[in-house]
């Protein structure tokens, strides 16, 4: 029988709400909520009640973070609280050797994330982004199809995070803190979605890293057209509506990265991923590699042939290349967002229950999370190239695997 | 009756084969190609005999372009030539008189540009690229929704050039010029076919400028590859697979680029044009547009609601919303690359016929083909941003139309 993880849940939040809808389905004996906590009695007599409806066991109940993150009866944290807030409540638990759970978003200054690896560092426990996405079934597919050697030498990937949110600009939304970070702020504010998939791909911290990034903001009008047209009156927004964000690595690929959340589009996390031998695109949910899809001639106006590379369908690559985390779940989906969210949580849990390293760890969050505030620098500075710090002190230059076993997203795969 | 243009065409590389493909279908008490001019004498032959098998009225024959650019039988001239000689000769013809109609390609410096803008502007005759990708469907289709204001104000648009030219590396290709501007220079080599048509939805040089450029250049693997395995050997490349352009505007849009002629991938030019009501993307055939497409609700794992805006595919738009250019076109397409060849000729030689300015003018050539150059100096430079001369000397504050008529490409339509 698996040993039983005790997780304590800090912001009761949507974000938490939703968290807790995918865990109320995990086994009870193997993971279980045993205290939450939020400075609002409203939340927390919110989630009480749904728990109940649940019929899950009621939990301890905190208002202050430090007395949970101390208590003997929780063994890991999950923080879906504020960008302002995570990953001061990640240094307090790890320091009292809990495992940390983070949620994503990006950092406001390069301190807090130095202080988030020294604190993972001296306290052995490891603190890890619950970025769902990393487990979204193309992003792992492509993970697959990348450590299979399909793609060939890895070139250039891109990804974004591109979702009309422009509601939160409403007056009953109450202008909440994210929408404040959006009305002062102009950067990649919200990168993990889509750089958390494909640092994974590219072995960032593990024989690459981000070396320097470029950002530019279009000007900014979608969150003060929906303020406006929902009665709000003028408000000013500094975000632009489109911020784009150009990254080198180490070992020569470039990523290009696209926020965009104020103007009316289908959602799009422009994931691709393209190497010497293949591409890969989520957009078109298609691929071409060499070998797999199809090439033909055609021939021009002028009689003269040329070559035509066509796109295979991802889903006629599922069956026999989806990541194993998959193929052990695709009959079987359950929770949040498609069932990433179960997927990460699993993920956490299971290395908090054999004290292992998480598959994404410390520096990745500090890399991932550090894209903000260089991409507001380099905006500020005219699109200027800034350097991302070397987080891992060096440690990056080996290939190694934080997290062997089966939710490795980092595996050196044979061949 | 029309009044017949007679063209020069000097250059019968492959891309003057191609458009002379296009102009044996044109009527030819319309328009004739009176002259043509090589220094090969080979490839002359072959010209004059593939003209004799469409009973073609065979041209003059000239060596020296200089001496087809003064004659009087010649109205304007195309020059289908390599990217390091077409913009001297287009001053040449311009000196005498004659429309110049240039080829795509970019730029090696600034001051070749300031030439060829004193050349037209001095001259009084017009230097038109022959951007045929400015005639694409798709781009028309989304020119016209940004005129009817449908895609609100505009914010950002991508674009590119994504092409496996790889195979210009194998020996048989005997190494032609294009392979080494590949091999030397490092930048955004090939920027019209995906700038072309942004800049004339976004009214650049009318109402709106490019401001600044950062480049960023990944590793270079495709071409070293395609060489050794094709049995050139060893060849060092310095253009990186996959060069990322960003642009800013004075208007505050920004324009995203991605060339990469050197890895595997089916063909796409990456055109997509979002502004505060809309969006439209060439890679997905479809668009989002307020009003037209469908949004609806769905609810989270939470049982909480959240808005879904879906696509609609652009071939539900076309009837409604073709531009009049296509309008007219699209049940007789005919011509090289599915009838922007012939697109873009008609509109090249009614304006020679009517005197009047060119849909695409030099201050057009130059801002665009000025992308390569600047790309160049921003990727030696570890992406700093670079800036662009204004080659109007501030004519572009004016939102006018250079070509008013069946061909405009500017016009400002009503509502």
């Amino acid at each position: 029988m698996k040993k039983l993880v005790k997780l304590g849940m800090i912001g009761l939040g949507p974000r938490g709400e939703t968290l807790l809808a995918t865990l109320y389905e995990f086994p009870r004996e193997e993971v279980l909520v045993t205290a939450i906590c939020d400075i609002n009695q409203e939340k927390i007599d919110r989630i009480l009640k749904i728990m109940e409806e649940h019929n899950y066991p009621k939990p301890m109940v905190f208002h202050d973070y430090r007395e949970l993150v101390a208590h003997d009866e929780v063994d890991a944290v999950l923080i879906p609280t504020s960008w302002n807030s995570h990953l001061k409540i990640a240094e307090e638990a790890m320091s009292h050797g809990k495992y940390a759970g983070i949620e994503v978003g990006g950092a406001s200054s390069l301190d807090e994330l130095w202080r988030l690896v020294r604190a993972a560092e001296s306290t052995g426990v490891s603190c890890m982004m619950l970025e769902n996405c990393c487990y979204g079934r193309n992003e792992l597919l492509a993970l697959n199809l990348a450590r299979k050697g399909l793609f060939g030498e890895l070139i250039h990937c891109s990804c974004g995070y591109e979702h009309d949110i422009s509601e939160m600009c409403r007056p009953e939304k109450n202008h909440g803190i994210r929408e404040m970070h959006n009305r002062r702020r102009n950067g990649e504010l919200y990168p993990t979605h889509g750089i958390g998939p494909v640092a994974k791909i590219l072995r960032i911290n593990r024989g690459n890293r981000f070396l320097t990034l470029t950002s530019t903001a279009s000007k900014s009008r979608g969150f003060a057209r929906e303020a406006e047209r929902s009665g709000c009156g003028r408000i000013v927004y500094n975000q632009g509506d489109v911020v784009t964000t150009v990254i080198r690595c180490a070992n020569g690929e470039t990523i290009t990265m696209t926020h965009c959340i104020s103007l009316p589009r289908p959602y799009s996390r422009d994931f691709k991923v393209q190497g010497t031998k293949g591409i890969l695109m989520e957009d078109t949910k298609a691929a071409h590699i060499e070998g797999i899809s199809p090439t033909r001639e055609e021939i021009d106006v002028a009689g003269n042939p040329y070559v035509v590379h066509d796109w295979t369908p991802l889903a006629d690559l599922y069956e026999e290349y989806d990541h194993p985390v998959w193929k052990g779940f695709r009959e079987n989906v359950t929770g949040g967002h498609g069932g990433i969210d179960t997927l990460v949580l699993k993920a956490f849990t299971d290395c908090v229950r054999r004290h292992v390293p998480t598959p994404i760890d410390v520096y990745d969050c500090a890399a991932w999370m550090a894209i903000t505030c260089l991409s507001e620098e380099s905006i500020a500075m005219g699109s200027a190239p800034v350097a991302f710090p070397d987080f891992t002190d060096g440690k990056w230059i080996e290939e190694s695997d934080c997290c062997p076993g089966p939710w490795s997203l980092d595996e050196v795969y044979e061949g």
